[in-house]
């Protein structure tokens, strides 16, 4: 039963994310009840329909499905550790920010306390919630996702992982590691085009569909990683991939080539060990080997 | 005057790409003259209706406009320092890579020989020459580039940077940098999930769209930067870019940190500099100031 009118949801946590999370069940005509620690935040929300709780605990017996979004995981264990009697035959959602360990350590608590767990990692800003280019990662109790899918939809696009509740968070950190990357990657660029008088802004014209166009080579790279054979035909060498000339034209241009010298020590490594010859995704070895 | 008939283009070096890029002209019509230093390249070429030269000077002699792919800056000086009489009044586009400074220093060779010069950075695998994915710099001489500009845009999508010869190498190179740093981001990535079981092209199913949209953020990126002020509000500070927690999580995965790593320092660089609050732009000041 997932009709609007025949759950009552609570979100506990009403920062700018929890504020949009809530706005979209309030929206669709969920019964919704919000609590937040500093009071006023829920203003906006009761005009348009929420019920405000005094307490975190009124809050918890107000749901059936509780939706969490606080600062970080010893938040959520503040804030709920006073209330594990009230968690048998309810659901949490959990999309606090947590790490891998810290998920499962709270899927594992609120399964000893009787309840159901939903870990979430949320790849967007506030102000995306609603529309479909906000994604949501799932992971934990398989039923909670599908049961709560229609919800969770209001938010965002919705990809479920598997009962693993770390690993939502573990997709979130990777594609967040990915993006901060990249980001600097992009910023090195623009910084070797800026002493010829490039501006940022001219630099970025390229780079945007330069950069969109070559996220076209992972799904090839993952093809050779997952098929464990780097020495498959087609594929652009290690020793061809030398970043010597980006590494002395950085130089050149007078900046840092610390950005680019980590692509080589990944690369060099490679070769050292005897593999120059195979293709470029095998880096990912010198990435899986802690030094 | 650029009808197909009327020009008499030459083309040394038949590798995969000055192949492709020959190929491309024969097939429009052209009149092309071919030339490679090991025999036996122009096979396919002479089929489809290209003359070829015996030695360079044939070919050079054959052509007003000459297109250069040769193995790099080494390669073109020995074929060309024995004809430097031969180039004045022609027109040459060197599309060999080369750094930014040798393509200067070429620039600067031919105008003293009396030939102009457009230097060319090729950002294709030659499968894709003629197709308008394949992106391709010009920098050096503008009359040069409008003049045959019906010619180049056979190759792929031509765009001209400026009468600087070195600019189209810099481009490609800035590009190609961003293009490794981001590659290497999305391994360590898939790296982090491995030991969940998540394999590469899983991963890379939810990074190629997640790095696609992310790119959306170069240009507010841009805008910071050309604008001169790190402190403009509506962007994630660089206290809130800590990716200490992405470290951690790469360190229980038993993965390399060292990826992440580099974005941290530049990061870190710039709180210990006092700029904590200001945007993640701010972190290309750390790439700009060599240590």
């Amino acid at each position: 039963m997932t009709t609007n009118d025949s759950i009552q949801v609570s979100v506990l946590g009403l920062g700018a994310m929890g504020s949009a999370l809530a706005g979209a069940l309030v929206k669709t005509g969920y019964a919704t009840t919000v609590w937040n620690r500093s009071p006023g935040k829920a203003d906006d929300l009761v005009a348009q329909g929420a019920k405000v709780a005094a307490t975190a605990g009124d809050a918890v017996r107000a749901g059936q499905l509780v939706i969490v979004c606080l600062l970080d995981h010893a938040s959520v264990h503040e804030v709920l550790d006073p209330l594990s009697n009230e968690l048998a035959g309810r659901t949490l959602i959990n999309v606090t920010t947590t790490s891998p360990a810290q998920s499962r350590e709270l899927a594992a608590w609120v399964a000893h306390a009787g309840g159901a767990y939903l870990d979430g990692g949320i790849m967007a800003v506030p102000h995306m919630i609603g529309r479909p280019e906000a994604s949501i990662l799932y992971s934990g109790s398989a039923d909670v996702f599908h049961q709560y899918k229609p919800l969770l939809d209001l938010w965002g696009t919705s990809t479920y992982f598997g009962e693993d509740a770390g690993l939502a968070s573990l997709y979130d950190l990777a594609l967040l590691a990915g993006m901060y990357v990249m980001f600097a990657g992009f910023l090195h660029g623009a910084a070797m085009v800026a002493p010829a008088g490039v501006t940022a802004g001219e630099f970025a014209t390229m780079a945007t569909p330069w950069l969109t166009a070559m996220t076209g080579a992972f799904q090839g790279f993952a093809a050779v990683i997952d098929g464990g054979d780097y020495t498959v035909e087609g594929q652009q060498s290690l020793e061809f991939s030398d970043l010597g000339d980006l590494l002395a034209a950085s130089s050149a241009q007078g900046i840092s080539t610390e950005v680019v010298a980590m692509v080589q020590r990944l690369i060099q490594r490679q070769i050292d060990a005897g593999h120059g010859e195979e293709g470029f995704a095998r880096i990912i070895e010198s990435i899986k080997q802690a030094t």
